[in-house]
């Protein structure tokens, strides 16, 4: 069976490209700078699921994604986190975190979060911003999985 | 400048063993089974900064602490977490998951989490139990970090 992309994390997100093991996307929620990568793989919910060739990429590029990440947004903390339980297919936050935002110092996995849309005018600088720095630092990734 | 374990960690976890790269470590909150990496490295808050060799043995460790887990409680998913908004050492949860428990299905960072310590009885037991198998899980790995 081949990978299909969970509808609820396409309903909610915008992608930005693609890396060696996984898709990467920008979740549109501007409290916090908030991406997202999913292995391309079907019918993985846990990372000791993956092989140990592909837990070793989506290592690789879970520190890539965070490098890039810190070098964008400066935030005061990155969020790491793969939890699955309302969305089991398996997908990575890398979360820019700051001490004046709306969770700060907890988890943004909570209820009653606030999800405020990027209005057009951020959405478009950022996506422009955001792929291009995908690309740039995708190019170490060569294509393990399609 | 050497590896000390935070004293907020050690203070609300017991010792379970050591693998190659981190030490292994049981929360002492019985409301979740919620083990926790914490590679002996100084300085070190995120992921990214570990050079890659020691990120690869780190998602071993993180995958072969997912699989004793998953063998000895049988959550119905389990939840990996890096935060370190609090606690900026690096450390990695690694949470047993049940539809039936209190946070269910958002994620364990919140604030007003009740912190059930385990009676004297279940402790015992429990940590006889994951001593011996974080000993068995870790036969793979050899010492890189000391």
């Amino acid at each position: 069976m081949s990978f299909i992309l969970d509808s609820r994390i396409m309903s909610t997100c915008f992608e930005l490209g693609e890396w060696g093991l996984s898709r990467v996307l920008l979740n549109n929620n501007s409290e916090y700078p908030w991406l997202i990568l999913v292995p391309r793989q079907a019918n993985v919910q846990d990372m000791d699921q993956l092989s140990q060739q592909f837990r070793q990429v989506l290592m690789d590029e879970i520190s890539q994604l965070s490098s890039l990440v810190k070098a964008y947004f400066k935030p005061d903390k990155l969020n790491i986190g793969a939890l699955g339980n309302i969305v089991p297919q398996l997908h990575v936050h890398v979360i820019a975190r700051f001490s004046t935002d709306y969770s700060w110092p907890h988890g943004v996995w909570q209820a009653n979060q606030p999800t405020i849309p990027y209005d057009d005018h951020t959405l478009t600088s950022l996506l422009g911003d955001l792929c291009g720095l995908v690309d740039v630092y995708g190019k170490s990734f060569g294509s393990l999985a399609s």
